[in-house]
């Protein structure tokens, strides 16, 4: 009945959550792992700032050797953020044997590989449930649960933040910049949400669910993202009337073995699960061979949902360390990655386009999808009432996103294009 | 790189769909967990039946003991169904050191604790994700992801056939026998329907689940089950009519250390994600004091679904036998089982009465729910256009069961009314 020793890195929400959790929950972790799980050191940028929670002066250290070169540390819990400083320490504390749990997505999405294959050759356990969907348990779902499966497509609403944001605009009909920054005096959104809202942050996410998936090593370079900044509502108004929402969506798919990842505000049909997953909640739909359908929907980030996903894997942790078989049940890609190709990566679209309002239009207009291969679904024409200009609103069949560049291409070259107002990628 | 060598016991829909995953998916299931896994010998009841499957001849046998006395088998997978003679098999096998794989809800839900008892006295591995919802790895996600959590509830439409019958009374306004029909020419429902449609099949998935979630030994007969055959036309009429949609849940939940764990129709508000699960689909709802509200969704029945979730296990049990960790990861129940009285069961409630339409009825009727402290939410009165009486439709806020049951049984005694033409919990 040793106890087994944690030093957390960092003390903000979620390590907070995590003192709390370990803490309140004690009696049911040692039943489970059969030991006392004790927090024996908390790294802190400042030992005077005032807390939220009273925790013992004595936890509290400025120095991170007093957790990484620390003997008496068994597992460290990384809840502090940062990258290129994080990495060092890290791999310090792996160099020395300690374990360790991350909420990390910044870090595993870039130096990820780096860190895992020092893990392993420590014989050290590296898990970090807590880096994608804030509470939704998808890492485990994705390498244990569909283990004996082969995906096709993963499709994510993993960033609260933007999903806040368009829920709001779609059901208040509020702009984009009020709704941001309303968010922001809520504490939804950071006061530079540029990682959120230009989609680096979900890209991240979807660089970490595409390598479990498809069980090759995707990087966040691989990840083609736009993100919302350029929603508007004229844009949520036409989604609707069409029976879709906008959402933010981490896309990864595969077909054969060529693997496709991209974040970008798409057109989801109402029907679809997706559609419905609003404010700051997260959810991932995973499609497999031979699962068919499925989804996970939770809280995507907060101080207990997030703890809840780190202690989770801290009790992993301690159960590989009472068999001894740490650093040995760890996820490790077998697969070659190959991408897809513009001609590859395929998808409907919808597209609004401001034009001049005269005969023959429509039929120059569609020509150019013509002349493209590109298909369509269907097509709306109206006088637009604000300016002396029509709206013709189409939606595609599946095309090549190859197809639908030339498509863009030649539209804006059309003299009576007066402006392609937005373009979206359509699931469902 | 020995093969692990696999003894299927049953080559129905689910066997077929194991057959196929685990020679489809060879390499992956290989590079996964480092070895071949071969199926040995395949049990089925009569070799000479016709099969979709082509099968060579020399893998099918018509006696258990070549499967379970066969020293060649390292793991048996058990998808055949059954009870008594079933669990006897098993427990012949685990006492010859092989490990088990089963979908087997009935089994599980009734000898689970003697079967695991077993397990870990021969350091065996006893897995059965597939015996509750499927496709959807529901049960590692009780034992692991929340493993940090101290879950309240858990509310599963853990039964395909009658969520396919409500989900076509509700889309079509059909009667439940023309919907029943239907779902048997279709194969959703079986010729003798009685244990779906009177909820003992969920009912025996909601004693895995909230044991597991619980994680108290929560049997059979401690589930309440009421199933959907009494469920009408109407009903779902004034469910719509007050934005509910009516589905068979079972809902576990836990206030303290009491647990209460029921099965039966329940009107679910149209802004729970439960509410538009439709068709064959499964999703369990789970709430946790820390990580809020989540749910997991996808198919809760056929070949390769549940097959999926079977191959899970066993390429769990493979990279277990790698390590040497056999019967060391299973989850046992380690609290006492203390259940809710019917003081304790509180719950929001829908009535629909028909009574004489004169004056003074309703003030008389809600009089009654007065008396016995249960507040009402809302109440609607109006005429029944098809017979010479009234109808009161009447939400209750919360109250305990034993309030209702005194309610109705003092609503019967009253000489105005004619009849309690159905009650409802109500949830969301």
């Amino acid at each position: 009945m040793q106890p087994i020793r944690v030093g957390l890195m960092g003390l903000g929400t979620v390590g907070t959550g995590v003192v709390r959790i370990v803490e309140g929950h004690r009696d049911d972790l040692e039943k489970q792992v059969g030991s006392p799980i004790v927090i024996e050191k908390i790294l802190v940028k400042d030992k005077s700032k005032s807390r939220r929670m009273t925790v013992a002066d004595s936890l509290l250290t400025e120095d991170p050797r007093d957790i990484v070169e620390n003997p008496d540390i068994d597992v460290v819990v990384e809840v502090m953020g940062g990258v290129e400083s994080t990495r060092e320490l890290i791999l310090s504390a792996l160099e020395r044997g300690k374990h360790v749990v991350t909420a990390n997505k910044d870090l595993m999405a870039v130096y990820g590989p780096e860190i895992l294959a020092k893990a392993a050759e420590k014989n050290c356990d590296v898990f970090y449930e807590a880096s994608v969907a804030g509470g939704i348990p998808i890492i485990r779902t994705l390498i244990e649960g569909f283990s004996s499966d082969r995906l096709t497509k993963i499709m994510g609403i993993v960033n609260g933040t933007t999903n806040y944001i368009l829920t709001k605009m779609s059901q208040e009909g509020a702009s984009y910049a009020d709704v941001l920054k309303e968010a922001q005096e809520l504490g939804y959104a950071e006061a530079d949400p540029t990682s959120d809202v230009e989609g680096l942050d979900a890209a991240r996410k979807m660089a970490i669910l595409a390598t479990l998936g498809f069980r090759a090593e995707v990087s966040l370079g691989d990840v083609a993202v736009k993100g919302i900044t350029s929603v508007t509502r004229e844009d949520i108004v036409y989604a609707k009337r069409l029976g879709y929402e906008i959402k933010l969506l981490g896309i990864a798919e595969r077909s054969g073995d060529a693997i496709g990842v991209s974040v970008q505000p798409t057109m989801v049909k109402v029907s679809h699960p997706l559609s419905s997953v609003n404010g700051v909640f997260n959810a991932v739909y995973v499609y497999g061979e031979a699962v068919g359908e499925t989804m996970f929907y939770g809280p995507g980030a907060g101080e207990l949902p997030t703890a809840t996903s780190v202690v989770a894997d801290l009790v992993a942790v301690v159960k590989n360390l009472k068999l001894g078989v740490n650093g040995r049940r760890m996820f490790t890609p077998y697969k070659e990655k190959k991408l897809k190709t513009a001609d590859e990566i395929k998808s409907k679209n919808f597209l609004l386009l401001h034009v001049d309002d005269k005969a023959g239009v429509l039929a120059r207009i569609t020509q150019v999808f013509a002349e493209h291969n590109v298909s369509l679904e269907s097509v709306i024409q109206q006088p637009n009432p604000s300016n002396p200009s029509a709206e013709i609103v189409i939606v595609t069949h599946e095309a090549s996103q190859a197809s639908l560049n030339n498509v863009l291409a030649h539209l804006t070259d059309l003299p009576v294009m007066r402006k392609i107002q937005s373009h979206y990628r359509v699931e469902g």
